[in-house]
């Protein structure tokens, strides 16, 4: 079984990538509403919180666990390995990784929340790989609230939007990732302000493309379902109705939360 | 001593005003920064961590506990005062009296995180009293991230909380209350855009009054501090960079938050 967890539903945009992608596989997913959000919070309080979630999983059965939050990812992925004994998969590699392949001119642009753009980790992670390339990072703390208030297509989250990504724009980026799992819910309005030149780069898509690929690689990580019964079940630790909401819209469907 | 509780560092606004109201007493304040915000979260969970804070002040000495936080108090102030054997005030009740003694026209509006509309505890309150006023309310969910990310004075802030306001205007209110204690950081802008003529209601400042006509009524539930020295402290769960810039800018002095 494939655990996930996040600092809430945002993570969820992951859960449904690898839903698609691994249709055979059964996956248990925990958000962590009842601390959300993660991105404002210190380093040892997103750690506290993410060694949690991996305990809550293992009992649930997940045999591999994969952190569906940039800032957790950011943060706690070091910590989780030394302290589990699965695989850890967070959301950052797969997506710097992209990165480094799309980008042509080597100016490459991040967006995340203030823990993530904080640890320096997609800059770390790019210019390990590519000393050469640039790479410019920008918090955008006012969009995890927008999201969560459905504010998608509202005059003031356009404005808020054009002001973030302005001096991404002015440094003449041509990729541009997303680094917070709320954000693909808003990738159309920010592909308008920051040109239709740039590509953009979705954290949950090359995560379930790296997990698929993983699992091809390492088949006895993960139990496949064979012929029972494959379950997907969504557990949160505070059952809110902006939570369920937000997940009916990630998930297209009406979604079960169970309080944990 | 007396103790303050917040979901943050919001409530600072009520301590700062004991502070000046009543300087011969100490005081210790603890703010849930790791699990703020309340306002988006379910009452259940607002009150696990609203028993957890009140523990936390008794240990260090509190003979009387405020709920600096208006989604606390809304959800958690019977179970608390059922759990503990000192007096338990809340920011509800002294803004809704003062309201209601400032209200010409009967019509009062409300504004506040979503948990403290959603409780419905201004309503109650002041119709209990006047069953003949109207009490309209707003639940103003993006105004908490604007205050923290320190936007006072943005075009956006000003556009969101037009559009807020605009229902409450419509409904002629003569009278507002500020719901959360963030938003006496809003005052200037809130009043400009509801118009002159309303009065706001500063929940921070009438619950400091309150204290004091209480401690006067009931001068022996807390030691005043006599030839000793006053102390303040600050205890945090959480000490992030924001927290401290929205400590300094409430007190208008270098504040120093301790790591609980």
């Amino acid at each position: 079984m494939i655990g996930i967890f996040d600092s809430g539903i945002g993570g969820m945009t992951v859960a449904r990538a690898v839903e698609q992608c691994l249709p055979d596989y059964s996956l248990v997913y925990y958000g962590d509403i009842a601390h959300t959000p993660y991105g404002p919070k210190s380093p040892a309080t997103i750690t506290n919180y993410s060694i949690k979630n991996t305990e809550f999983l293992l009992e649930k059965g997940a045999e591999i666990i994969i952190i569906a939050c940039n800032s957790a990812s950011s943060v706690a992925t070091r910590t989780l390995r030394e302290q589990f004994n699965v695989p850890i998969i967070e959301v950052i590699s797969p997506a710097a990784s992209k990165a480094i392949d799309c980008s042509k001119n080597g100016r490459i642009g991040i967006i995340g929340t203030k823990a993530t753009v904080k640890s320096n980790i997609y800059t770390e992670k790019i210019t390990t790989v590519r000393p050469d390339y640039k790479v410019y990072s920008q918090p955008c703390p006012l969009l995890v609230p927008l999201v969560e208030e459905n504010w998608l297509n509202r005059r003031e989250t356009k404005m808020i939007l054009r002001r973030y990504l302005h001096p991404l724009k002015e440094k003449q980026i041509d990729t541009l990732v997303l680094g917070c799992t709320h954000y693909p819910l808003l990738k159309k309005l920010i592909q308008a302000r920051i040109g239709k030149r740039v590509t953009l780069i979705d954290s949950s898509i090359e995560t379930a493309n790296f997990i698929k690929t993983f699992l091809k690689k390492n088949p006895e990580t993960v139990n496949k379902n064979g012929d029972k019964q494959v379950s997907h079940t969504y557990y949160v630790s505070d059952r809110t109705e902006t939570a369920c909401k937000v997940a009916d819209r990630i998930f297209s469907r009406p979604m079960e939360l169970i309080q944990a």
